[in-house]
């Protein structure tokens, strides 16, 4: 989401976000960027993310919700995984989104490929205390799969805001890997006599279908058909 | 992809995989299932995993490549980026696969949801040494992306096998997840006057993109115009 929380000011920010040890590329490192915008615009389009952390000893990968407000990530968390009860008084996680744009046919089976952007993040996450925020977070989380869908549902009550874990995460160690284009195939290997190109690759939206209890009368949102 | 290796047995495997404790669910009972084909589906529909495992005590979830030969998974491994190095004598890893088929617009924004199909696998990944293995390990991942291509390019030689890491990680601590169908929203408000239902999603594949050096004449196979 490109909404940012009145306080924050976005316009101090550097275009880019600083390496670390972790976020710096051991290959590939022409396809790395720590470029904010980048960033934030591989985050805005998913759906999910994939939260790995830390559970005696071994790593869990859970698919889980997410949203974003400048430069915070708010994801949420599962109740029941343990992750909302480590998360005070703070959980070390990675967090992956990917978005796979084409399948890569090269002629050697060594170098097919996907053509793909992710943004890996590590930082601790913390559980969401504050009343305000928290709703704020659940907004974001709602446009994060249908951008304006939060100004056109109910609220979250009371007693929802209770039963909901959700885990910030602040976007300071990030990276985004991007790959585009055609087949690296070897020199030697051109004259082979195998189709080879990309097959793009876009998530494509069905006919919305209305749940079994809408009443008559109500259209599909302008929001919905745009997607 | 469906293939056996020649010396499986897929027939005298039990149709589900054992609940462990790390795979019991937590909550939402009714969406986790230990089905062997419901397992074997979600993985292969899918291009990339998000392999997570554990470097310094902090969690990493990288996206990464992999292929289903039986009941072992084989994934592309970063040489860089120490998952090589660390799988040998063995890597504590989790695998989790994630389809997103469907945008839950509920009346509630707290009802929100995603209809979606995920796998996450534990275990430990060791990396692939035996050079049959590996070769057939990589006709997998080729064929993960493109049914039906390691028999249409040409396979990895001597060199590109030896520059290739490759985990294989046995399915054996297993659990899909599912959700299917429409918003759950309370019944006091069911009268609310928003738009509800379900966005479906599915990947969607655009023309094939021929590469720049593709010889006149070779045609777009027919494994691709099926995708």
């Amino acid at each position: 989401m490109s909404t940012t929380l009145p306080g924050t000011a976005p316009t101090d920010e550097p275009a880019a976000y600083e390496p670390t040890g972790r976020t710096a590329p051991s290959r590939s490192r022409d396809r790395v960027s720590y470029d904010r915008d980048l960033v934030h615009s591989i985050l805005d389009e998913a759906y999910v993310c994939h939260l790995g952390f830390v559970r005696g000893g071994a790593p869990v990968v859970l698919p889980t919700l997410f949203g974003r407000i400048g430069e915070r990530l708010y994801v949420h968390a599962s109740t029941g995984s343990g992750q909302a009860r480590a998360a005070d008084p703070g959980l070390e996680v990675c967090l992956t989104v990917t978005h796979v744009d084409g399948l890569v046919l090269a002629r050697s089976a060594f170098h097919h490929s996907l053509n793909f952007r992710s943004v890996v993040v590590h930082g601790t996450a913390h559980r969401v205390t504050d009343r305000d925020e928290l709703r704020e977070a659940l907004d974001a989380l709602v446009d994060q799969v249908v951008p304006g869908r939060s100004r056109d549902s109910r609220p979250a009550n009371a007693k929802e805001l209770a039963a909901t874990a959700v885990l910030r995460l602040d976007l300071a160690e990030v990276s985004a890997k991007v790959r585009t284009g055609g087949p690296n195939d070897d020199p030697e290997d051109l004259g082979l006599p195998y189709w080879t190109g990309v097959v793009p690759v876009t998530p494509a939206y069905g006919t919305p279908i209305p749940a079994e209890t809408l009443a008559p009368g109500i259209a599909v949102p302008e929001y919905v058909t745009a997607l």
